[in-house]
């Protein structure tokens, strides 16, 4: 009967998450070799260090003509200098060879002056400025040194990261083994996408929610299927999960009633099972976190709402120590609440908000729900402010921090 | 001769993009149908209209007993009331039914009273609370009423979207299809990644630079290879790039020198050719922007930080505009620039920085180089500061708007 009263204790989220992760201990993923092109948005496994300097040798910046940089001193468009071309390697004394882009400096050669600094007279240039030595010269190693570290490990990949290794002569290098998640929806009540549901159904959306939410993070989901509120067949997904993938994550039968069959299966599977059910926050107070076999066991709300939040709070930063990537907070701005909402003393509020710029000032309308069921407060906002524990409530032109899933509307320059 | 001495007018940047995109009237492409299982980071061609309720039917929010709110009025701890329990699915006076989260609401009911605040006693429950009408029910189409548009046209899909998309029994929609965007390098200079390179070679790296940054914005590169400073070879790529893409990017040969041939090619090939050339940037001056067929034509520097900002500045609001998507800003910080900076009075600086946080303030430090062919300038950066024309420079502890491209390390909570 006890159960039926609720949770007896909630567990404040930071406590749950150093709880949970102090039990998991995660670490990342071991890695494979990728080629370059199929690279982007990938962890890089280990530090990939230039094997060659870039550039390899010292070469124009500009088009013009190398020069020696002393010949060139004191020369100006009331004093200009003369120098003799060559098409040699190397440069003598009052000599210069026309460059492009790119091209190595003739032997000798210290500086380029560049083409609209000097004026062609027959076989010899009049020059109208002059150039210190190294003057529009990349230096041999001047991005990268042979030996240095060119990308770390850890970092997400992005377009010029690949630049940089492609420029190196890097074709293939380790990154993180995308992290498998196993997904299972469960509830008596569900149906899967296509058919027309009865009267007595509901289409299992939490299954998009999860996989889009992993793919965002280039985890890769996979789905198990709908499974009733039946412990056998429960626990037959969840172990088929902990064979197949790096984590499981069930959505629907964690409350304290009597479906709650997810937290009880977890538990009897294995130690330490569930290390936390139940926690301060909304929505997601009947979160579960669990460990089975080593590997990491989020049992979510069925709500989609309070799905993606215990996702975001839990399930997101564990897949990112998976993955080996240090810190990814959410991008942040400031705002000015644009009304009074309420909090609830004790437990850590997620409000969903529309951020949105009007004359030059950022607001954050609360997209104000009852239920955490209600999908359209998350399509209608485009972040989140936290409401800590310690408050009552946010007041209006209070100044909050929007952690933002999708840009502000309005277009800040 | 005159054009050896550089760009006789260099166009401001705002200015450039308001001349081209005039001149482009750049509109979203056409549709194609999507399986829901595939639109992740797609974009709605058209508004998603809900075909049904959500949720369908009048529905229990919560684990409990289904009753008529007005048979609970006045009940308390201290004051019990009891209801007869049933089965039926019509409730009468003084009549409760057990209904766990999502189930239909019997006939007559209006409310929910949650298992926490019953007491179950032989048929009968014992309340020790009351509700009002409506509570704990989530009312037929509370979410998302049929006709609402449930996703407007123009979104790119997040997971959320689509899982609201799920629970209204969509299972295919249109969006936008991906624009292709032909890439082009040029250079005599230039070697594919996966030789060695001789001496006077280099290694292609801007085409994975811009084809990342196509892909980061789930555009579809299409790349067509290296020419040489060749006007001949140049202007057969570029009519293959218009045949086969809705926008062609080329990078390399257009500097102002006996190299600058793409403008050349390009103004040849047809009306209006080259819209603007040489803009008011660093890096990137020597952009140019042309429009054949009707199609955006992007002449890019060959340098990868100059692309890539150009890139940035030019290709991809236009790329965002053939999708369809209104306004997508870069994430914003705003922080204390740690050093002071140089501008160039009559040009928009582009400053890579890397913002960090410190004891609670964040912080961008600009990171130096001389030259625009520094990869690692952007590898190093997490985001950029624009100085604006008007200013010389820019003062150490001055606040600056970072624009994101990574998140910023520290870890802000």
């Amino acid at each position: 009967m006890a159960r039926l009263k609720g949770f007896e204790k909630l567990t404040n989220v930071d406590e749950a998450l150093a709880m949970f992760f102090k039990a998991l201990k995660p670490r990342s993923l071991s890695s494979e070799p990728v080629a370059i092109e199929n690279a982007l948005g990938r962890v890089t496994a280990e530090d990939v260090v230039a094997r060659t300097d870039l550039p390899q040798f010292d070469r124009s910046a500009v088009d013009g003509y190398a020069v020696i940089a002393e010949d060139t001193f004191e020369a100006s468009q009331f004093k200009p200098k003369t120098l003799r071309l060559t098409r040699r390697d190397r440069l003598h004394q009052v000599q210069a060879k026309q460059v492009w882009t790119g091209n190595l400096l003739p032997k000798g050669a210290n500086a380029v002056i560049m083409l609209e600094h000097t004026r062609m007279v027959r076989n010899e240039i009049e020059i109208v400025g002059s150039v210190t030595p190294s003057e529009n010269v990349s230096k041999k190693g001047e991005d990268v040194k042979r030996g240095e570290v060119a990308v770390e490990a850890g970092t997400r990949l992005q377009a010029h990261h690949l630049g940089l290794l492609a420029a190196l002569g890097i074709t293939e290098f380790n990154v993180v083994r995308k992290p498998r998640i196993a997904i299972i929806s469960t509830g008596n009540e569900l149906m899967e996408l296509g058919g027309k549901p009865s009267r007595d159904q509901i289409i299992n959306s939490n299954r998009y929610v999860i996989s889009g939410l992993c793919r965002e993070l280039n985890a890769e989901p996979v789905y198990l299927g709908i499974v009733g509120d039946d412990e056998k067949e429960i626990r037959t997904k969840i172990v088929e999960g902990l064979e197949k993938a790096d984590a499981v994550i069930t959505t629907g039968g964690t409350s304290v009633g009597a479906a709650d069959l997810v937290p009880i299966v977890v538990n009897k599977l294995g130690t330490p099972g569930i290390v936390v059910h139940g926690i301060a926050m909304r929505p997601g107070m009947p979160t579960a976190l669990g460990i089975l076999e080593g590997k990491p066991v989020f049992v979510l709300s069925g709500y989609p709402v309070a799905a993606t939040i215990g996702f975001e709070v839990f399930a997101r930063p564990t897949i990112l120590k998976l993955l080996g990537v240090e810190t990814v907070p959410r991008p942040r701005v400031d705002a000015r609440l644009a009304r009074r909402v309420a909090g609830a003393l004790g437990r850590r509020v997620y409000l969903r908000v529309r951020a949105f710029e009007q004359e030059g000032e950022l607001h954050a309308m609360p997209i104000l729900t009852k239920g955490s069921g209600l999908l359209s407060s998350l399509t209608k906002a485009n972040g989140y402010v936290v409401i800590p524990e310690n408050r009552e409530g946010l007041e209006k032109g209070e100044n909050v921090t929007v952690h933002l899933f999708s840009p502000v509307a309005g277009g800040r320059k």
